[in-house]
């Protein structure tokens, strides 16, 4: 399959756009696109104009949010009010966040009336809260209702619904009262009230953060969840293919701060080498005048170099082993919090964790360094390498455990604390530990 | 809810049993599920004793798996036949997966024939293939069927199914033909036919890796995908909830190897301090043996750094930011297969990227590291400095794009190639550069 994709962006080169045109009805969906995704921006407008109008729809609900946002650019404005009308509203807001607001307000002007108010009503809540990312098109239950009633409503408004698989159950307020799946209407008698077979509902907060909610709906296996207003009011639904869309994106965000970049929200091959590389020079240069300390540390211990040299050999491993330390500690505690089995009150439950397993792992790797530098050079330098791994693999691990549960509690990312950031301070914490260990032992 | 929660771990160590089912009692699910992964093994076997039966079943259904395991092995006969007989078959499966073969044995013999035979059919696929993961348990329709008839045995075989949303749609001989959704069924009328509203099935191979199917189920949005053996009869049906946990261990194994660890596979605060040291102790003494090159490296340059001691420095600085190049450029790589963005025929695509991002990122660091160095200390080591930024960010940036796809290549995972091991390469080219251009410009 991968290798047929290759040949069709050859047909675009070489400009053979009818044999693509051909090519692409017989493939799937899901392949066309892929096949985009892997495009510059040029060949992937040409392309999806050799769409038909149906398959554009469902290919372009697929694709990348960014490429979304390109492709609507690039489109005349009566083709821009139909890809508009044909997405959910949840989706619909979704695109609206990103463009620029010449582009939002040409997009909602072709809205009929009933979809526009649609849409406005998820615009109402701040962006990243459940509300912003819900849809409004949900089929509510009267509590009073028979499962014929129920069924019946089914069969009516089923076809515009965000899902039917998952059906809030209301009383004469609107208040909540909890949910039925399709599946127990299906199997119960038609003259079962629905109040008999309603479940309890995990409903979640139209404010909450969306990430959360995300997590939840994945957690507990939830096709939907219902979204109340402060009154416990149904004002939405939340699905686990946006759910699922949301973790992607913050697991991208995540990797990517891990490795000391930002996100680039975009497939890789289609983003141009200018934007990779803005993603990536800031952090870089942050994180060199970061690293600028190591050099006034070493500076400060100069006379001490130059009289032991041989302690230089060792400064990379010393802090190559603090960073790799730091960074397992931080790397499961930023993983512990995405999914929510650690929160930023174990604060201290973390820390006495981390000291524990810091000073195992530098106790077994001060015996093995003494033993060896000992063999190989002299037993008091094997002595300053020894003590200084005890002392800072307890020290990376204390810091790379606490590192992303205090950023959290500021309110930052907490991947942003991790890896590079803690790789850095404890590069030059490390070397003072190092040298002061250093002039205590050798007597300078 | 937070603090709630933590005053129920308070009322087990002051062994107020009776207050805590009272308070049990008032929990959703998903919120007890919170409490009992955040306890230790015995508290937690406590509090599951004091659940009522129904819920205790549904709380197990979505504990984490090393959590169930331990569960298990702690319950009498009687009460192990009751919990395994309540889980789906695919979910039975993964448990069994984990279990001594004692246990499993003992599981097994307490289940009727039917869903041991269930259980078997799943069994007999590799470990890793979506054969493992997927449910026998389906409702399949004829295609020559009308709506009517689907409906009926959906309301017949409903209670039983894993999934009644997407139904497969086979012809007189199990052959997959396409899938309806009940959806699709309640909307139309009573006597359509089937094979005229069916919709392509986006199917997969029982022998397909389960990681990928499940990336596709995700990114394609569909609640389940029919699964075939290979002559493309049904056999199983795959659904999202699976395909997340799927999905989540996945992302979880990554995000530790990145880290330079293995996954614990479990709750972080449920997980003793032992076992995390374990997950770490390898990898950090596996990185600390390749670190040692880097003494190597100093050790035959030594007779340079006595000469020019100034040049010890910025030995933590140069191999920084080299790490961090490389780390960017491994992470973004990284995350893009995991997603599909770049497969391993990409490498040259990559590595003609990663190079020109290299080349701009060092130009930039460089020329500012020229600058400060040769104003601060003298412009011989400037130029030294800026040089090797140029020529270390360039390697850096290509070898760790190039590097998770070579793994990847050689069927290991890419992530395991990535951040510690990158950082440790670097190191010590970054060192034999940095001395090779240093010999040459101050003409040692």
């Amino acid at each position: 399959m991968t290798e047929q994709l290759d040949e069709l962006a050859d047909l675009i080169r070489d400009e053979r756009l009818r044999d693509l045109r051909v090519a692409l009805d017989d493939l799937h969906t899901g392949d066309i696109v892929d096949f985009l995704e892997r495009l510059g921006v040029k060949d992937r407008a040409v392309a999806f104009r050799l769409l038909p109008k149906d398959t554009a729809v469902e290919v372009f609900d697929q694709l990348d949010q960014a490429l979304q946002h390109e492709i609507v650019e690039g489109l005349k404005d009566s083709d821009v009010a139909h890809f508009f009308e044909s997405l959910d509203p949840d989706d619909r807001v979704r695109l609206m966040d990103e463009m620029p607001a010449s582009v939002a307000r040409k997009m909602l002007r072709h809205l009929d009336a009933r979809e526009r108010s649609l849409t406005n009503i998820v615009l109402g809540y701040a962006s990243g809260t459940i509300g912003r990312a819900m849809s409004p098109e949900f089929v509510a239950i009267p509590e009073h209702w028979t499962v014929g009633q129920a069924l019946e409503k089914v069969r009516l408004a089923g076809a515009d619904a965000e899902t039917v698989y998952t059906l809030p159950v209301v009383d004469g307020h609107r208040l909540l009262k909890g949910v039925v799946s399709l599946r127990e209407l299906m199997i119960n008698d038609e003259d079962t009230v629905v109040s008999d077979i309603v479940s309890e509902a995990d409903s979640v907060d139209a404010d909450h953060d969306a990430e959360d909610a995300a997590r939840t709906c994945a957690d507990r296996k939830h096709l939907a969840m219902p979204v109340t207003d402060k009154e416990h009011r149904l004002v939405g639904i939340f699905t686990v293919d946006d759910a699922m869309d949301i973790l992607e994106r913050a697991e991208s965000e995540d990797a990517a701060r891990h490795g000391g970049a930002e996100p680039l929200h975009r497939p890789y091959l289609s983003t141009p080498v200018l934007t990779i590389m803005r993603s990536r020079i800031v952090w870089l240069l942050v994180l060199a005048l970061g690293a600028t300390l190591t050099v006034q540390v070493l500076d400060t211990f100069e006379a001490t170099l130059e009289a032991v040299v041989v302690l230089a050999l060792f400064v990379p491993l010393l802090i190559g082993t603090g960073g790799n330390t730091g960074n397992q500690a931080a790397t499961t505690v930023t993983r512990a919090l995405a999914l929510g089995d650690v929160a930023s009150r174990d604060v201290f439950r973390v820390l006495w964790r981390e000291v524990r397993v810091g000073v195992t792992l530098g106790s077994v790797l001060g015996v093995l360094g003494f033993l060896v530098v000992s063999w190989r050079w002299d037993w008091e330098v094997g002595a300053v390498i020894g003590l200084t791994l005890v002392a800072i693999c307890t020290l990376a691990a204390s810091v790379g455990g606490m590192m992303p549960l205090l950023g959290k509690k500021i309110g930052a990312d907490p991947a942003v604390f991790a890896n590079p950031f803690i790789t850095t301070f404890v590069d030059a914490t490390g070397l003072i530990i190092y040298f002061v260990i250093a002039m205590a032992v050798l007597g300078l």
